[in-house]
Parts: structure tokens; sequence; C-alpha cells
């Protein structure tokens, strides 16, 4: 039998290689402290599951292509007071979580042989959306020593060519916690706006943002009305990954006409969670304050907890809950095995991400890690101790 | 801004330009009979709603990938049961809906050029998700006269050429209410199996079967067992369409290996929804045979009322919830825009779905028409009664 050329050209998730070895570690009985994980450990709020508890309708009906009105309306009102005053519900189109929304892109965008321009390190499954699609990912080289720094013009526009439709990143980002600053995000409209480029901003994050630079969307920029699709989800921002609802939102009136047939195509979301997701943006100010001030102290500890192990390189991020770092030990990809198959602190020992699986070019990322803080304080505070004893415990076996 | 040329040769839905003539016709205080749609009036059992009400964890996580494991083990429970005692859930992967295992489907197997047979008249998003993989639909040609039938080797053999990557079906089948004989779906797995081809089953009606063939599925060709891909969702079978939870199943290893890069790129379905999913397959035969008869007794009064229209061509359909036929009009486009604007039965009118949109090759199905029998059984009576007026009075206008 024949398989796509696309597909053979994506990748099973990296991680999967350790999912037996963990186990087995656990079955010796060793506790694993996950900082592999993009999972928040944060409740969801529980107006989403009231909501979902009291639809009485007795046929679970499909919802409408382009979203539930309820959602919309939620989504139109959280970016309107965000100041993007003139959005209204036709700017967005529901998807099934951020995931769906790069994939209707990625399908709306691209033929064979295009190029996506990306940063790098970058989200993986942006690679398997863009391969799909038939297009591939040019990226952006960034170095750890420079915090992952992309947003230089000088940098970006050499790689522009004739096969170039978009400039794609993820603002606080993922996996290296990085925020871009106004004057960045102006560049970058004004670049895609001179190159007729579309601006694919993945704001998932978008309140995780911890130093000063308010939080911000790439909406903001006029210049780039044409060229900005927001990509959205309730996963990060309300601890809602399961409800899988996120959305498209775009000034681009041909562009959503276009997506529209991809939604119209898979018919539409789950219309329960719709409910429910517009239920979450009922959320006010105290909410966010409360969530972005635990992980604002996590963000911290892990960050200051991780410096004190010589030999790290890691610019302190603004953002997301991750943080990428080059590690002091030869690969990353063996120090993972070895801290499941052969180390013990205690009894204890972590899981991190090994960096190759954020890079498309061979051979970068292999001394590289992303750590998620998602997990409890102290417990990261213990995570923390365990990967410190354990870089010191691999150099000298 | 460039797009996709594989998006622009989608098309958005044909059922799109009636939307605000029937918003018309109904702000003038008129009646609509919907005979066009496909979402199913029957209550969705009240053990999903229970089981989503239940659920109490404090965050609501990612899913698996490939689906829950309660959610996976009842489809495969639900197999087993079919006297596919050999699957286990490793030979399912969960999806939203049946759209998206049609959509990973296709871009698993197809590159740009591929072709795919499928009966004509067909379920029209199947040429979307073609489309955006890169591949298209080469038609196997049926007559209303001849009950659209197109289960024929010598109709089929001659159109697979080094393009052909499959051949996919909706078994029973939507919009003709077809259901293939056993002996059928016996030659088609053997065609399937001699020229390697995947041979892709759409069996999301599969309860909906009247008149003595037993419900079935390819999974029982064991010479087909490398080349059948079943599409299956909860939608039709438990009135569940807003739920969007289906699957994908098959017993070729190296299809579901690759499949799951999909379904990891996507994260996962939604968690609730697949809770929800998996309390819907303790219904028992009870259920199902109270649903069918139902639908049976539609299906007689439908087709009966529509013979009873001189010049109608309709063999009578032995499953799902439609029938197609041809109408003795010259344009049943011109004909549904007629009822919405002119026509008045006495303040009634009736929206059918025309036939062109279920076809590729250019002017087949003008003629025709798809009705749906998803209302209750006096509207049904009081339907059929306002269609076969309004034919009458739009061909002596």
């Amino acid at each position: 039998m024949i398989f796509s050329s696309k597909i053979e050209r994506c990748e099973l998730s990296p991680m999967r290689k350790y999912a037996p070895f963990a186990d087995a570690a656990k079955a010796r009985g060793m506790h694993i402290y996950p900082l592999n994980i993009g999972q928040p450990d944060i409740a969801t709020p529980s107006v989403f599951f009231e909501a979902v508890r009291n639809f009485s309708a007795p046929v679970l009906e499909y919802a409408p292509s382009g979203g539930v009105a309820e959602y919309l309306d939620a989504v139109c009102a959280y970016y309107n007071r965000l100041g993007h005053t003139d959005l209204t519900d036709a700017n967005i189109l529901a998807s099934n979580g951020g995931s769906e929304a790069l994939w209707m892109t990625m399908s709306t965008i691209l033929d064979d042989g295009d190029e996506i321009l990306v940063p790098e390190p970058y989200y993986p499954n942006y690679s398997t959306f863009i391969t799909l699609a038939g297009g591939k990912v040019r990226p952006i080289p960034t170095t750890p020593e420079e915090g992952y720094h992309y947003a230089d013009r000088e940098k970006i526009e050499p790689l522009i060519n004739e096969h170039t439709r978009a400039i794609m990143f993820t603002n606080p980002g993922n996996p290296t916690g990085n925020v871009l600053t106004r004057a960045e995000m102006k560049m970058l409209a004004g670049l895609a706006h001179d190159h007729g480029l579309f601006l694919i901003s993945d704001e998932v994050y978008r309140e995780f943002s911890y130093d000063g630079e308010q939080m911000a969307s790439m909406l903001e920029f006029p210049e780039a009305a044409e060229n900005v699709i927001v990509i959205d989800s309730v996963s990060k921002r309300f601890s809602a990954c399961g409800a899988r609802i996120g959305a498209v939102i775009s000034r681009n009136k041909e562009f959503l006409s276009e997506a529209m047939k991809v939604c119209q195509g898979r018919l539409c979301c789950p219309t329960l969670d719709q409910v429910g997701a517009a239920a979450l943006y009922n959320e006010g100010p105290e909410y966010f304050a409360a969530v972005k001030e635990e992980y604002r102290r996590r963000r911290d500890t892990a960050y200051e907890m991780l410096m004190q192990i010589p030999g790290v390189v890691c610019r302190k991020p603004e953002g997301a809950f991750y943080l990428m770092a080059k590690l002091p030990v030869d690969s990353t990809d063996k120090f993972q095995m070895w801290l499941l198959e052969e180390f013990s602190a205690s009894g204890d020992t972590v899981m991190i991400t090994p960096g190759e699986g954020f890079y498309t070019t061979p051979g970068k990322g292999i001394d590289e890690a992303r750590l998620a803080y998602v997990i409890e304080h102290d417990d990261l505070v213990r995570a923390m101790r365990v990967l410190a004893e354990g870089i010191e415990a691999y150099n000298n076996r």
C-alpha cells in the first residue's frame, strides 16, 4: 500500500521513545517529576463545567460551521476589551483547539513547495501541519546565548524568497518563553506588509507575560491588517486543554472566506465545549492575575535554580510557562535516557524535553532542553534540585 | 495575498445560497418544512449527558492522541459484538467526528495528482478532504433509473489507473440510501485487494438498514484486511452530531502508525465528549430497534408519497435516512428558489437539497434532489404533500 509522501515526512512525537523507560522506572518504584509536559495543572474554572451541566437541549445538534454564536460573542467581547473594537463575530472562526486553527490556516494558504519562516526552536506540530499542506519550514536561526532572539529584520529578510508565504511564531513563545516587544512586533508587521506575507501569530499564551510588557496581539498593527492571522485557544488561557476549543482571528475577509470552506468540510466544533468555552470568557481580571502570579513565581524559582547549575546557558524567559536552555551535558537525549535508566536522587528522577525535536536544522538543539513549570511550586523546587544533582552525577559518571 | 490552489478548488457549501431566501420566506410568515438537513431529530440518549455531568476531574486535561481508553474500549467492544473479535483498541483511532476521520485518512494516503474512486452522487465533503490533500475524485457514474447502483466490477475496474489510491463510499449511502449486498461488498474487497487499493468504507449509518440485509461492515472480509479503512462516528448512530466524536478503524498497522502522526499533530479529541460517547455505546439492541423502526416508517411514508408524484424516478432506498430522486422539474436549483420565493401551500413550503452538489461531473444531478426524513412522521407527511403540490404548481406556472 502506498502512503502520502507528506505523511512520511512527518514524524511521530519524539517523546514517545521515553514512555516505556519512564514506565519501567515507575515500576521500579522511582518517582518522576515531569518537567516535560505542557499540560497546565491549574484547575479549569468551574464555570466551564457548570455551563456544560446546564445544557438542556434534548438533541446534541451540529453547531454552525463557523462556531456557536455564544462562543463567538464571548471571544469577540474579549478582543473588544483588549482594544480591538472593530472586530466582530465575522472575524472569528471557531476551531478544534489551536491545533485545528493551525491546520485550517495551513490548508488555506499553502501549496506544494511553499515555505513558511519559523524561528527555531519552535513548537514541533507546526512542522506537521505545514508538511501535511505540502509546505516546508524555513527556520529563522537563533542561539541560546542570545536568548533565542529572532525578531531582527536583518536576520529574517534575507530568508524571504519567491516560495515564502508566511512568517509564523508563538508569542509568548513555546518552547522559549520569549515575549516580543512592541517595537519587534511593529517590525514584523511592517516586514509582512512589505513582502505580502501572512503573519501567523500563535498567541495562545497571551496572558502569561511576566515582565512589564503588557500582553499584546499582532492584531494591534493596522499596517498588517490584511496579513495577520491570530491563532488562539482556551487550552492554556483557562487550563482547558481537553475542551479542544480554539479560534482563528483575522481581518482578511478573503482568508476567512477560504478558511470557511475547511470549516464547512469538517461541519463544526463540539457544541457542548463551545458552550463551556463561552462561559470561561466571563472570568475577570482577578482570575488572570492569580494564575499569572502563580506562574510568575514558578518561573522565577525555576530560572533561579537553573542558573545555579554551572554551565547552563539561559536568558530569563518573559512569558508562557517554559524555559529553554543549553545544559552542560553532551546530549540531552542521552541524559534523559540515563535519568530514567540509571539515576536516582533518593528515589526521585526528572523528565525534560530534549531540544532536538524543536529544530529542523540537523545537529541543532542536541545539548538543549525545554522545561515546563506546570507543577506545584514545592514539587518544582524538588524537581530542579533533582535536575541539578542529575547533571552533576551524569558528568561525573 | 496568495491562497492555496487546493483551497481554491474547494467550494463553499452550495446550500448557503438558499439561506437568505429561506430567512426572507420565514420573515414573510412562511413555514418551511426542512427535507434538506442531515441532522437527526431523535433525542440523544441521556446517558451521554449523564456521563458528561458526572465528570469530576478538576482539570480538563488533554486526552491521549489516539483516544480516551474508555472510549476506545467501548468502540472495540461494539465491534467485537458485531463479530470482529480480533479487533483491539490498537485498531482504533478516535477522531473529531467522521469528518476528521476522513481528513486524517486523506492526509495519510494522498499525494498531489492521486485519485480516489467515488460513486457519484456522493457526500460533498469527500471532495473537500480529497482536494485539501492534493488528490481528486474520479467518479463512478450511476443513474437514478438504476437506483444509483455502482457496485459492478465491470463498471469500476476500467476506471482504475496508476494514480488510483482508493475506492471510497458511504454504506448505507448518503445521499442515495443504497445498501450494498454481501456479494457486492465481497466484490469490492476482492477488487481492492487485487489492485492494492485502500477501501475506505464510511459506515456511519450502519444501523439504519431496513430491508433484510443485516447491518454489515467491510471489516468482515479477511482478503481485504490490509485494504479496509472504516470511517465511523456517534453522530448518526446516537443522534449526537454535536459531540464530534468518530473513529478510524483498520487492521493495517502501517496505516494506523502513519495516521497516528496526524493524531499527535492535533493533540487529541475533546475529552468530555469522548467520555459521553463511551457511555452511548452502552445502549442496547432495544435502543437501535426503536430508532430503526421510526426511520423505517418514515422511509416508507416518504418513498410511497414521493412515488405518487407523476414523473418521479426513485428506487426504494434500503438505508440511512435519505432518498435521492429525479424530480419532474427542469432544475431542482431553480425549483428550490421558486419554492422559497413564490410558492405557498396555505403558508407552507419545503426545502430539499438540489442534486448538483453531489456530483463532480458537470451537468449531472440538475433535475435530482436529496430528501432527508429526519422530521417527525406527521410533519413528514405534510412536507411530502407540500412538495407534490409544489411540483405541480411549478410546472403549471
